[in-house]
Parts: structure tokens; C-alpha cells; sequence
């Protein structure tokens, strides 16, 4: 299972942005390097000069130039009018990855219903280590902006759909997560681990978690998990204002959704 | 500007997915072997065992599996029960890329507003080379299937939002699209040159094209263009079985979605 040792947001930085492979030769090589020049853009940016992606890199400017022409070659990266910015082939072969074709493609039906009966910002999210990545974001004119960006990533423990993701993920997690420091993104956020295990033992009954504000102020959510044959594979949130009406109202719409794409999931077989 | 040489389907080779870097030491070294090896994934595979790698790469299966283990390090692959899967860093990484960020943020609520209108299929698609690929998708219960998978290519010719493409993108490049065979995917897809030239400039004079079956038996579509400073960026399509009411019923909504979200991407500045 991987494993992510960043604790908190961890954009730029993807769960094996530092470890050198096994049995490649480190850091060194030209394909950890290109892989390194792709993660030091951010999100937003469309652009970026030679002299900045050496800062961010920490390689010298000519490999720079000589790495991205070469990505450039492979459609990983394009030519911008001033500098690099990524390219369109990431873009689809990020589309491959099965986290996002399958689960996004059976979720999306009951995401849209969400939306529908309530026009509030709706989120789907895997778990990746002690992460939170959100697969998948439907939004409107009038839903809540939030901090989950489609491919980002949010500590498990400060969000609605990470306490959920967590609370099925099996006692060896749970232990692992309380054992450490728990990340602070708000004032809001739980970081006493015993106020932290009575939440994990309270969602597994309830079928639903929330975060009140502890992700970002001003920001409400209430989650339910998506089972396959009682293995936790994803969840749902419902994302609204904190200052509106308390979002338990919306725990049985999320809970109706979640437990109607996780028969639909369940049904198309033991994924793996 | 990327230019695809591919006529039709090309799930698994990107622009670039062949082409040696300018720069680099052509397909030899490890950065191109390993975007190789990730390409050699099609949509909806999981995994693949180490001797199907090999074959679909040319590489030799030492080497395939040298560079798998790297790509675990860094997050692009992961280890599958048989064989390797892709990984979510990759994933993140496509997320990144600004046509998916950018775009897609500015048009989800006028995706959505024609979904709920509607309740038929939807898509946002942008233009590279000669293919459309497409952005993003919103499918409800009920909305017709189409061969358009978010990440995926079709020929320009063959669909609604790729003639649209086409019709804003200038005469050089029409010309250059006329004086190559047109690609067919179904017997309706219109492979006379003549037809296709009149064909793109009634859809510049109406705001609107349509696909009548002309890239799979039964659908039929309509698109409209999203112009930013009279600019092409992406176009707009509704999806409808093509044996229900023409989908001229639904050109109006196309067309207003479409100029709502130009306004909105036009008052953003110049993008670029």
C-alpha cells in the first residue's frame, strides 16, 4: 500500500516525489529528473521560465532546457511564449489511470443527483496513504468554493470524506494515525487523538461523517463512504457554508447516494 | 502548435507518444522508454503483466522491469496483484495541466446548468492537431453513452464539437484538413471535402454544427463554439440517441451555454 509521509497539503509533491526507485539509480537518472521538472509547476500555473523551473528543480539551466525540449518532443510539456508548461499527453494519461475512469465513471450519475437535489458543491474522493485525493468535483454557480482541487490532496484527518475514509480503512491505520501528530489546517481541526477516535467509532455507526470548518473556515461538509463488499473504496461529501443551516440536514441525501452507487459498484463484481 | 498525424483512435499514443525529442538522445534513454511504458496502458486496463509490457513496448523484459520499479518510486505505477497498474501520482500530474484546471473550473456550472436543462449527455472539448480531445464529460442516469471518453481523441471531422473546432481555427488550417482523406468512423461520417467546406461555413454563419451519426451508429450531437476575444478555445455539445427528436431542439441551449461561458472567460482577460 503506498504510503505518504507528507502530514499536510501536498500539491506539488506526489507520494513518490523524493524516494529514489528501488532499483533505478536515485535521483540521478533522466527519467527521475523529467519527472521532477513535471512536478514543480503548481496548480494554475500555464507557464513557467527556464530560470524558475532550475530553482524549483535544483538542476542546473541547460538540463532544464535539455529535459523539457525532450518532453516537449514526448507532448508531456509545450512551449509557451515565454517558458515550459505541461502539456496536453500528461492530460490524457492521466485519464487512464483507473482511480479516476472507473470509479468516476459509475459515480458520476448519482454525483449529478447530489448536485440536482441540492445545488451545493459535491466531492468524490479516494484515500492514498494518510491523504485524502479527491477523484472527482461537481459544481455550480452558487456552490461553495472549497480547498479540494480534482487530483488534490487534504490530510485524512481534517476533512469530511478522510474521517470516513479512515473510519473503514481498519484498525492498523487508525492506530498508525493517532499514534502521530494530527495536522492543523483551521483552529477547527481535530488534532486530540482521543477526540479523534470517538469521531472514527461515531461515523462507522452513523454511516456519516463531518467537518465543521476544520479543513478550511467558513466551510461545512457532511460524507458517507462507498462500500464494495464491505471494503471501503471511496466517499462522497456534500460541501455547504458554515453559516447556513447545519449540513446533518444533507446526511440522507449523501448517505442515499453513497449507498446506492456502492450497490451499483457492488454488483459489477470484487473490484481486484 | 502540436499537430497529431493520427487520423482516428488514438487512445494510446499521445501527439508525441513516437517522435524523438529534438534535444534528447531520440528513443533511447530512460525518460522515453519510461513514458513508452506508461502509454502502453489503454483505457479501463488495471493491470498488465510484465511479458504484456514487453510486447506492447518492444522493450525487453529486464528492462521493462528495471523501469516499472522506478515508475513505483515516483508514483506513476503501482504494483498490481499480477503485473503493474497505473499510479495515482500520475493522476495528480495530469490534473495539473492547465486545459483540464483552467477551463473546466470556468465551465462546470454552464456544463451543469445544460445537464440539468436537459439531462442528456454533455461535453467540453478543446482542439489538438488535427483530433479533438475531450475535457470533460457529464453523463446523468439516463443520457446516452458516446465514444467520447474524457482524455480521449476522435478525428475533427467526425463529431459536432470538432467541426466547430474546426470552423473557428482559420483557413489554413481547414485547408490543410480538406486536402488530407478524411477519416470515417461510421458510414455517415462526411468524407467529401466539398460537403465538409460547406458544412464549416454554415456553421460559422449559424453558431452551431451538428454530428448526425458521423462518429458512432445511433448518436447524434449538437455544439456550439466558446470563444474568448473571438478566439476559439473549446466547444460545447449536447449528445442525444439519434433515433429521438432531432437534436436541432437542443441547439438553442448549446448556443446559449456556449456564449455564457465566452462572456465569462472573455471578461477573465486575455487567456494568454
Amino acid at each position: 500500500m503506498p504510503r505518504n509521509d507528507t502530514a499536510g497539503f501536498a500539491d506539488t509533491d506526489g507520494p513518490g516525489a523524493s524516494p529514489p526507485g528501488p532499483a533505478g539509480p536515485g535521483r540521478g537518472n533522466v527519467l527521475d529528473r523529467g519527472v521532477r521538472l513535471l512536478r514543480a509547476f503548481r496548480p494554475g500555473e500555464e507557464a513557467l521560465r527556464l530560470t524558475e523551473l532550475s530553482r524549483r528543480t535544483g538542476l542546473p539551466k541547460a538540463t532544464v532546457h535539455r529535459l523539457a525540449e525532450q518532453l516537449v518532443g514526448l507532448g508531456l510539456l509545450q512551449r509557451a511564449p515565454v517558458g515550459f508548461g505541461l502539456g496536453i499527453g500528461l492530460f490524457e494519461l492521466g485519464e487512464l489511470v483507473p482511480v479516476k475512469l472507473r470509479l468516476r465513471e459509475a459515480a458520476l450519475p448519482f454525483l449529478q443527483d447530489l448536485y440536482e437535489a441540492t445545488h451545493e458543491t459535491i466531492h468524490l474522493a479516494v484515500r492514498d496513504g494518510l491523504d485524502v485525493v479527491y477523484a472527482d468535483r461537481i459544481r455550480g454557480h452558487t456552490g461553495i468554493d472549497t480547498p479540494a482541487r480534482v487530483g488534490g490532496r487534504l490530510p485524512l484527518t481534517c476533512t469530511g470524506v478522510g474521517k470516513v475514509l479512515l473510519a473503514w480503512s481498519g484498525q492498523e491505520l487508525i492506530d498508525e494515525v493517532l499514534a502521530q501528530p494530527l495536522p492543523r489546517l483551521t483552529a477547527h481541526s481535530v488534532t486530540d487523538p482521543g477526540r479523534l477516535a470517538d469521531e472514527l467509532a461515531r461515523i462507522r455507526r452513523c454511516g456519516v461523517g463531518y467537518d465543521r470548518q476544520e479543513a478550511a473556515p467558513g466551510l461545512s461538509c457532511v460524507a458517507s463512504p462507498v462500500l464494495v463488499h464491505g471494503r471501503i473504496v471511496a466517499a462522497l461529501s456534500i460541501s455547504v457554508p458554515a453559516h447556513q443551516a447545519p449540513p446533518a440536514r444533507l446526511a440522507p441525501a449523501v448517505r442515499t447516494a453513497s449507498l446506492a452507487l456502492s450497490r451499483v459498484l457492488s454488483r459489477a463484481g470484487p473490484r481486484r
